[in-house]
């Protein structure tokens, strides 16, 4: 074993640098209005994340708007912003307030060729003016030489060597294609690590093309990486970023290296990404699957009954929930038709919403309808409602409102609906048949709201999060205009053909949102 | 990177041991039918994999007989069956015809107390004469020490050492808990090939705990493991195995190495056990996921447009898929109400389904339908429709069948349902009201099967794959029986209310067909 430890060399300490906001957004239908980006800049907050990638300020008004926000916040945790090593999207992230910013630009050959149409000298005299430029304004720089991976060792170290004679202070070097393996990866680690000053911070920012990207981070912090670049369920672009829970977890648990993260609120991120990003954790996911606490064959439940450790790493209390399938039926009962305004106060406080009185009294009268009908309303209830009513489109941005809905359908009938809804100022009441009772509703909303240009819905998906046929059902669509722009909106309700039918209007009202903040690029 | 290069020992070739079917059915809910692990051993067969891990005869008769049927199919690829090491388990191995036994012992101090209270000395002589007793009548015998990640190394030593003595083939060693790194993965595999002769193939089986479970198979080949243990899209207890996609396409495109996978029937390999399994692949799944190669970001979707290689590492026609969101789209239209029996035939016998003419009358009943409704019928459409049908419990085993249905819901409506079914001779018609369409029509169907047993729905999932709201949708649902067995089934429909009406009905049928087959432990 002493052969494989003189081999490594651990830090005690590891920082995590969420990307959530901004490599996570990049993932494909997904788009966080400004609000729920504030949201999850919160939680992240309270996870105890050392650095928030808040977005890349110059990709639109919309974007800009958010790190402002987010900044004002002023969270406990460091706030960051990505340009491209332009001096003018520097200004503009410095003027949005952020702490350190991220720069990066492209030095494979092939980048530097097809996407950027520039030399070598050219990269890296843009890398260096970005870095002093950012530096004399006073803030911290991090800077990434993208598709490092892919790029000439020698050219690596060279512009690497610069930007640190340049004053950098993180240097991260990301795998953007997810194409590298650990022991690459290391090595490349420990062949840049040689050409900084030690007081420089090595950062890894991995991809997940081939599943290897938490690996690869590891592999780098074996050999003395000090920050690694995270999304919560690991969103990103393609395949995704290095995940924040499964990293976090392995250097814990199996390296034993100290982070900042308060492990027990994991889940209850994992699971507000999950809400508000509509991209669904499988069941089979590390750490927070539904099934990563679950034990199938006779043998293995069996003998966990014995001892946990029998066939469980870690202890799911570790990461805040409870084992295997009781989970959701176990969690407390905490909000009911009896409930005080003051314990669901309390209730949301704690788990870092903000909103406003028009929507606490909308989460009341939710929860009460819910307790009315006798059923147990449980925490993940609770937030299931608040992220649907808080996540939603402000109430001025909702041009479409649903007033009236009637459906049949069975077999051996044609499937009817009609449809009232609130466009603007105007009512429009429209009825249509389809091949089920939520293709007749749709088919009917979108006759009513043709005058905003032809949607149509891409993909289509519900799940009863809390149990049986009486749980809400949560509806995720993502839909596709003309522009073949994507746009992912949930609604939840205990009528599953409701729920579509607001999520569709949610998806719309969020496509007119973003169309009006869009100005820029 | 010579430096690199001189630390690993890499194999030409690495064989494809397939456990979809074992450790894979061991998802927690996974249940698959006799009928359905026939279709997948032999989409297996096609696929390429070495060999197929079949199943654990002494678990029930019904996985005795699904491993004597498919060794049955003479497919050309081995037939591997996994046993304890118990003499009469490795008779009933034999006498299912397998080619190879599979055969393990825990030897964590850890599972040796706590589980099977044994000492180490027992749990050695256990392990030699099982492999002894196997290679006497004349199969080949892979062994593995379970929980190998966490047993004393020198013990491992001896054990490996000594079956190595009685003539093992392949020893397997399995990070049961998936709590290794690669790094100390490596480590283990070097120390253990050490003490087998140079002819004994090393295996690695993994778990994806903290989703390394990739990542430490291909450590173990870099140090020259020469088999790896895989799932079809990592499915298996708790998070999961290794999967076959992510494991083959890491080998292929990293690092070189040649396996005998036909690449180009991946996709629809995985699309089969998504289906089959009901373990739906999130988006950013590596390799099959759907945001595997879409690009969301401008500056990424442009600079693929000028030359794919800027942001992919591998494009998706090598593993049989097309590019981004056209995926679906574009997908040929290859049958319709014109079709004609040869050519629906053709189709159904190129993606090696098995069917009965029963079963081939209701295919071209289903799609002619949906051409009547003017869709387009795709590639993806016919094989939801021909899993759904082929897949479903046999005709004999169906006691419930839907005969009439109506529904009716709406905003400020109190959701009703009437359902009538034949419940073997018997017809039976009741209604009922729920909180929405689909709860109603659950809370008559089930009234109307109290007689069977209690049973609850758990879980509750729709999801339309084909594209807009007219697309077939696919019902997924989780029931629990009184013994707090789970079962999955789907159907599909393009009315959600019949297909989630439909899947409870399937379920309950796999619930009593499953009660049926099950006569041991």
């Amino acid at each position: 074993m002493r052969d494989v430890v003189s081999e490594i060399c651990l830090p005690d300490k590891v920082l995590v640098f969420d990307t959530t906001l901004r490599d996570g957004e990049q993932t494909p239908g997904v788009s966080f209005t400004v609000n729920e980006k504030k949201i999850i800049a919160e939680r992240l907050a309270k996870l105890g994340v050392n650095i928030i990638e808040a977005g890349m300020p110059v990709v639109s008004k919309g974007e800009e708007k958010a790190i402002r926000e987010i900044v004002k916040l002023g969270l406990n945790t460091e706030i960051c912003a990505l340009t491209r090593t332009n001096l003018k999207e520097i200004d503009l992230a410095i003027d949005c307030g952020v702490d350190r910013v991220h720069t990066f630009i492209a030095t494979s050959d092939l980048h530097l060729k097809e996407k950027l149409k520039m030399t070598r000298e050219q990269a890296l005299n843009s890398a260096v003016e970005a870095v002093s430029y950012t530096k004399e304004h006073g803030l911290k720089v991090e800077f990434s030489a993208e598709d490092a991976t892919r790029s000439d060792l020698n050219f690596l170290k060279e512009i690497y060597g610069e930007v640190g004679k340049a004053g950098v202070n993180v240097i991260n070097i990301p795998d953007t294609v997810g194409c590298t393996t650990p022991r690459a990866y290391a090595y490349l680690t420990k062949q840049l690590m040689s050409v900084v000053k030690s007081d420089v911070i090595i950062s890894v920012h991995t991809h997940n093309d081939f599943n290897l990207a938490v690996a690869n981070s590891l592999a780098a912090v074996e050999m003395g990486a000090k920050q690694i670049h995270v999304a919560v369920n690991g969103i990103g672009e393609r395949a995704g970023n290095a995940s924040l829970e499964e990293a976090v977890m392995s250097l814990i648990a199996l390296y034993g290296i100290s982070t900042s993260i308060k492990t027990e609120h994991i889940f209850e991120t994992s699971k507000l990404i999950e809400n508000l990003s509509g991209i669904k954790i499988p069941p089979n996911k590390a750490i927070v699957g539904d099934n990563a606490f679950r034990h199938e064959s006779g043998i293995h439940a069996h003998a966990v009954l014995v001892d946990p450790r029998t066939y469980e790493p870690i202890t799911p209390e570790v990461i805040g929930r409870k084992r295997s399938e009781q989970e959701i039926s176990l969690s407390s009962i905490v909000v009911g038709k009896h409930t005080g305004r003051h314990s669901l106060k309390a209730k949301l406080d704690g788990y870092g919403y903000i909103y406003s009185n028009e929507q606490f009294e909308e989460i009341m009268r939710r929860i009460k309808e819910l307790g009315d009908k006798g059923k147990n309303v449980t925490d993940i209830d609770l937030q299931v409602i608040a992220d649907d009513i808080i996540g939603r489109v402000s109430e001025e941005e909702q041009f479409l409102k649903l007033k009236e809905l009637l459906v049949v359908t069975g077999l051996h009938i044609t499937p009817t609906a009609t449809v009232r809804i609130e466009v603007g100022q105007e009512e429009k009441l429209v009825s249509d048949m389809g091949v089920g009772p939520v293709d007749a509703a749709c088919n009917a909303l979108q006759k009513a709201v043709k005058a905003f240009g032809e949607i149509s819905l891409v993909e289509y998906n519900l799940e009863a999060i809390t149990g049986g046929t009486e749980a809400l059902g949560f509806v995720t669509v993502k839909i596709k205009d003309h522009k073949n722009k994507f746009y992912i909106a949930r609604a939840a309700n205990e009528d599953i053909v409701s729920a579509s039918v607001q999520a569709l209007i949610n998806a719309v009202n969020r496509k007119l949102a973003y169309d009006k903040n869009q100005k820029s690029l």
